[in-house]
């Protein structure tokens, strides 16, 4: 059902799990055979710590090259992550690292090796932080810039308790522009102990950082840490810059500095993403994450291919030549919306990367349409739950026209700090927000002209993350005219909503139900934030089951709507989607088992309602 | 229904309106009285503005003392709003006021002085910043620190359209803090244009301030602006420091010089919280707010009232002396959720105000719980929205086993901007939280206590906003025995499910019910975050019909689940509950009405149901 490279590219940045390639032998240094542990690195020389570091970056690039995953964040963080284990005492000294894409090298020497080294072994470990591997990894982690409230949280835990250690919050790549960070850095500067954050500084997010907080990085870069305005010291933090970030013994004897300091502290170090790995080091936005054989493909041209995210850029980059007043947003995850460095440069000064900042974006976006632009927010199912207040408050609130594309929304097989089930509850919910489903290209294309160009409701559009589907007729829906149905088939006995990414799975129903002889309808609700109320009551006259299939979690979702609509009347409605529960790199096969999304499953649960 | 004390100090906070006092009579200048727009404060003098700004002071005084309202934020701004309309050319240049609680001065000089100045008119106009009243407010805004994001956007617009302006915003009172703010402030400082940034520095949010970021506000302060640290400098802002945040003249001239920039431009002026009013300057948190009679009452001590408020921080400051681990967190708003400076000193190190920092309280306080702490946030309802992604992915998928009260969640007249019903939808579809709806005083306690002790579970606590009341019989629950619905009443044919503070609800159409020959079962669900399957199997033995009652908005709420769950059988549900919409100061009476929320409107429904 879902389209095989937006599963690919999802795999690869949410997951680091696809297909396994024929791994290339390698063979690794002494040295890193016998590392096992951090007492196991306390035990090297700085030389053996270099020999170290280049093998463990041969494994990574084992692993990405086989697996594929994150690549650029974890080549430049090598030596401090040794560093740490070699001045530090994990387990009861505490890491976070954030993002916590950057804990492949921390893996490595915490008994994970074998998860780099042996192709068999990849898919064992996650791409995140996870205590259910390993005791050196403390809380779950996926989304960014949570380590510095987090680790404020366990720094006060261990002051109640009257225990002593480190609690060390490792936060770069783009990290700590995000909000929580940003009040985290706020709040930890007064709890009067002993915490200690690293900041690696690679002068990149997935794009290049831009921005006040980084331009005070770089103030600070540019004057070895001796700039005159030091934000880090305005907030009372002690502070300490090393601009070799990549130079292990410099870096030791930082942290042997800070150690067991009692004071809030600031270790700013300025590392080379991608680091050992030319291509990478060249172009750090492309090797940030990597899909499979991309040594092998190394300067090799991919085929363009038409994807739902392609070709509502292409329009946008259009649109953006005729209308001054149009804006792209993306919060710093341009690659994953298909806003390539191509469509930036053809764009121009109409579109920015604000950075992870979701809550920002949404506040911008708002004030944006609510002084005239046209501003589209692309943004992922996962991220977009840091803007729920922004959605209601700045934008709902205020009925700012603004679009905001929510891409991948569907489940998955991704890890469980990268969901994307949970988008329909959140959004669909918030009164004056039009949450559009489009099925098919034609459609989604409508309803963004539709969006950009009307001045009268925020509108959210769900993209949809299955086999490009064009109807090859032109769609001329007034989409303002709001909670209509689309009925592809109008039937009897039992009437299938499909909804948008499902819909098709809605005609395999259909299809299936006609050759037990019964004439379905089939419905398109188009529409995630309100029923076609008309159409539902008249489905009463020569129905007896109305089913709704939604692409997302089911409770607070959509099915659930028609459910309570049907309540008073002795239409029967089942629902299916996902259940709600966090699940984990689980396989496609077994979640649509477990909520019984395919034709067949859904066929008998029909044949059981209709008995 | 809602109980009185409970709905004044709500009504004070989020609405501003409640009965109307007998206001005194005051008389105003000649130069009050003229002053009617911006056009008529340039032609004043710096002696008239010194005079218009005490009437001004005055004004304030008679409406909140006469109907409640924000007091110290307002009486400290004056000046600051004289000053910027002196300067710039409302509603040419924007301004956005944030939290735009510091409204009022600028409402009596946007045309609207008779709110302020008449007993009758008091109601008509609302304590936040609001389009709909005036061409001179940008943005309904009432939730803080979203100015720097919402004018980012207007100035980024303004610049797309080629026009020329100034973009004002006005940030302060606790404002600087939260995540959105510090995202738009690091934005913002990129944007290359004119924006101006006032930061309107009174030392406090509702109590006094703390952290890094107002760490840096001090430095500066200490130095008249000199500090070798600036943050804003550091960011790429020009900065400009006015000490006398008082005095319009110097406010004049320092507006005068950065007007038209075009550069993004930090002035941070010091103004005294209160001014002009002396307890309001000496006990800068007791007069955040006020309520109607307030300087009649002055040093009156009020009666001690047992609220749901008042008995959960009894209990922790008990908990506090037996247990070490214990730590109670505000995120700015102690003294709504009863945390009063009295508490505050016997909870001593276990509390902590990480100011207005939902997210990072809520990674915070996972922090704590993952370390073996054991947090509880006290939070209202409508700021928790802040907190959806942290809740998610720092404390349920984390398992952490924090504890947070939701305050004053429940349909409400409140100000939109300050709705209270979206908590349900909000967190009961999060995986993994126990979200627990108390019925009484005996209830909340238990399930308090067992929450803090347990280290399972992120639980959520939806604090009662009803009458109290007491079984007078001690519970004993285990409420670690998730999803178990109480029975009060087993009946047959109709099955009332009262959830939380609806539970009353409940009893009252029981008892209607039972008039008719009814007799109705009558369920406590207990839980917002599941069903009692078994429980809802078995009455579909002897029950035509479930009604479900919930003080929150139905979609994607509790109700909904029921509905689902029923979706396949005979059984009818009919779910009661607040519509999906944006609700402005809308009177409970006519919200009742509407949603059909009094027992005898629920009692014909159910009749019609029935037929």
């Amino acid at each position: 059902m879902k389209n095989k490279l937006l599963l690919t590219l999802l795999a690869i940045i949410f997951i680091g799990v696809t297909n396994m390639a024929n791994a290339q032998e390698q063979t690794y240094s002494e040295v890193f055979n016998k590392v096992n542990s951090p007492a196991d690195v306390k035990k090297l020389s700085v030389e053996e710590m270099n020999v170290l570091s280049s093998d463990i970056r041969k494994a990574i690039l084992n692993k990405v090259d086989t697996i594929g995953g994150h690549l650029g964040p974890d080549l430049g963080i090598v030596e401090a992550t040794i560093a740490m284990h070699y001045v530090f005492n994990s387990p009861k000294d505490k890491f976070i690292f954030d993002v916590s894409h950057q804990i492949y090298p921390h893996k490595i020497l915490t008994g994970r090796k074998d998860a780099f080294v042996n192709p068999l072994a990849h898919p064992e470990i996650s791409g995140y932080s996870n205590p259910h591997e390993s005791e050196h990894d403390n809380f779950i982690l996926g989304h960014t810039s949570t380590s510095l409230s987090l680790a404020t949280g366990m720094a006060k835990a261990r002051d109640l308790k009257g225990e002593k250690y480190n609690v060390v919050a490792l936060i770069g790549d783009g990290s700590l522009s995000g909000g929580e960070a940003l009040e985290g850095l706020s709040n930890a500067a007064v709890l009067n102990s002993n915490m200690i954050i690293v900041v690696n500084d690679n002068v990149m997010s997935i794009a290049p950082v831009e921005g006040g907080i980084y331009n005070s990085l770089k103030v600070l870069r540019d004057t070895n840490g001796q700039a005159k305005d030091n934000i880090f010291k305005s907030m009372g933090y002690d502070y300490y810059y090393l601009e070799e970030g990549n130079d292990v013994e410099k870096l030791i004897a930082l942290f042997e500095k800070v150690k067991d300091t009692n004071k809030p502290t600031v270790v700013h170090i300025h590392t080379l993403k991608g680091k050992g790995y030319e291509p990478a080091e060249t172009d750090k936005e492309t090797y940030h994450w990597q899909m499979p054989k991309f040594i092998e493909n190394y300067g090799k041209k991919q085929p363009a291919v038409e994807t739902y995210t392609s070709i509502a850029n292409d329009y946008l980059v259009e649109k953006a030549k005729k209308d001054k007043a149009l804006m792209v947003v993306s919060p710093a995850t341009p690659g994953a919306t298909g806003l390539t460095p191509d469509v930036r440069a053809k764009l121009g000064k109409h579109y920015t990367d604000v950075q992870i900042a979701e809550q920002h974006a949404v506040g911008y976006i708002s004030g944006l349409a609510y002084n005239g632009a046209k501003p589209v927010l692309e943004v992922l199912s996962s991220f977009i739950q840091r803007s729920y207040d922004q959605m209601s408050q700045d934008m709902a609130i205020n009925n700012a026209p603004a679009t905001i594309l929510v891409f991948w929304g569907g489940i998955s097989p991704a890890d469980v700090t990268h969901l994307q089930v949970f988008d329909i509850p959140l959004i669909s919910n918030i009164p004056n927000i039009v949450y559009l489903a489009p099925t098919n290209k034609e459609e989604y294309l409508a309803m963004l002209d539709w969006s950009v160009d009307q001045n009268k409701y925020p509108v959210v559009i769900r993209v949809p993350m299955t086999n490009l589907v064009s109807t090859g007729v032109k769609d001329k829906t007034d989409y303002s005219d709001l909670n209509k149905f689309k009925f592809a088939n109008k039937g009897e006995k039992v009437a299938i909503i499909g909804v948008g990414n499902f819909y098709q799975l809605g005609e395999q129903v259909q299809a299936k139900l006609k050759e037990q002889g019964i004439n379905a309808t089939l419905i398109n609700p188009v529409y995630l934030t309100g029923l076609d109320e008309k159409a539902l009551d008249e489905l009463k006259a020569n129905h007896d089951l109305v089913i709704t299939l939604e692409d997302g979690v089911l409770d607070g979702g959509y099915g659930e709507k028609v459910a309570r609509y049907y309540g008073n009347s002795g239409m029967k409605v089942l629902n299916f989607g996902a259940k709600k529960e966090f699940t984990d790199r689980t396989p496609m096969d077994e979640l649509n088992k477990r909520y019984h999304l395919t034709p067949e499953l859904i066929i008998k649960d029909v044949e059981e309602a209709l008995k």
